[in-house]
């Protein structure tokens, strides 16, 4: 695969989960910053050439686009050992990047930018009446994570996979949404053993400065 | 496959997924019903034995569980022609199934589940002020699919797929949750189209009278 343009905002975990699986595969993604806090992926440009939903990672190879973050880390490692042989492991790890889409990130990744990005005086009242809840789910979420690492190395099958990758992006930075990766001494033991991994790249890189949001 | 156990509540549209793909690979599935209402997937049993999460679809494969609909539809779809053969045409596959559990599904389900069975005099406050939100995410989601059929006749590549049956379970009953599909056209010819299909079957069917929520 060559040729490949990444439109991203490079603070989005979403974003890094691409970056992550790209490295671990070896292929080189031509990145393209856009600052979703300004408004940059909701021009009437990138709605009509990019995504019409307005919203990043869109991964851009030749005419064709393809948008949802995990959709495309399995398109970057389809054939790649990130993938699990089995038809059971390969739906187990499926499982988990489902999961993190319904149950992970709606908590802590939406904690995280609104605290760190928005800024809580930001929010609306409908959002911060939905703090306590997304507190509670993201606890729920990291506590079952933490039981599951309990006897065995990675999340599906017994092999690193994008079901690794996709759940580390956000949860490795969990404490900028305040929650205390301490209380979990498993998951830390994983986020340790992934970080050490051959390939591996950290989050943003390509433009420090705009973790300043504004 | 043989000997498979879909642990479920049959008006649930996460189990109805699961019901459609088996119907059209020709898989025999064991039922187990649950209602939710009366929190039989909370108990110390269910928790123990078949989900720690506390939710259903769970699909058993011997000892073996499996968690999230979409999961479950692709393990029991693996190597049919309900997943398309090309790299990309999967990853679109994925692509919209992905989006139907973070666009889609958490607006349009969960308020034909509010609205449904559990009943607006009984939603929390937080509950309520969020149902203008999802009111709003569930037309653009539905706004979405219906520009996206305009040149197309299914979801994924020129074939249906799992992105079809994942994306038909909620949609086909979004006037439950007060949506007017008729604004819909091109909806409105995939649903029929999907209908027609040789194999398709009702959602429910099993336990009708489960259908009477208290």
């Amino acid at each position: 695969m060559s040729g490949l343009i990444l439109h991203e905002d490079s603070r989005s975990g979403n974003c890094y989960k691409i970056q992550l699986t790209a490295a671990h595969v070896g292929i080189d993604l031509e990145r393209r910053e856009y600052n979703i806090m300004k408004g940059e992926t909701r021009t009437p440009e990138f709605l009509r050439d990019i995504n019409a939903n307005g919203r990043i990672p869109v991964l851009q190879d030749g005419d064709r686009f393809l948008t949802e973050s995990n959709a495309i880390c399995f398109y970057l490692a389809n054939g790649t050992s990130l993938i699990p042989d089995g038809h059971f492991d390969q739906a187990d790890m499926l499982r988990w990047m489902f999961w993190e889409q319904y149950s992970h990130e709606p908590n802590i990744a939406t904690l995280r930018f609104w605290m760190r990005f928005v800024g809580l005086d930001a929010l609306t009242e409908v959002q911060r009446m939905q703090i306590g809840g997304k507190r509670e789910s993201g606890l729920a979420a990291l506590d079952l994570m933490d039981r599951h690492l309990a006897d065995r190395r990675w999340f599906a099958g017994d092999q690193f996979s994008l079901a690794d990758i996709c759940l580390f992006a956000y949860t490795h930075v969990a404490d900028e949404a305040n929650f205390d990766l301490e209380a979990y001494p498993e998951l830390i033991r994983w986020l340790e053993r992934v970080m050490l991994l051959p390939g591996h790249v950290e989050m943003g890189g390509q433009t420090p400065l705009a973790l300043n949001a504004s």
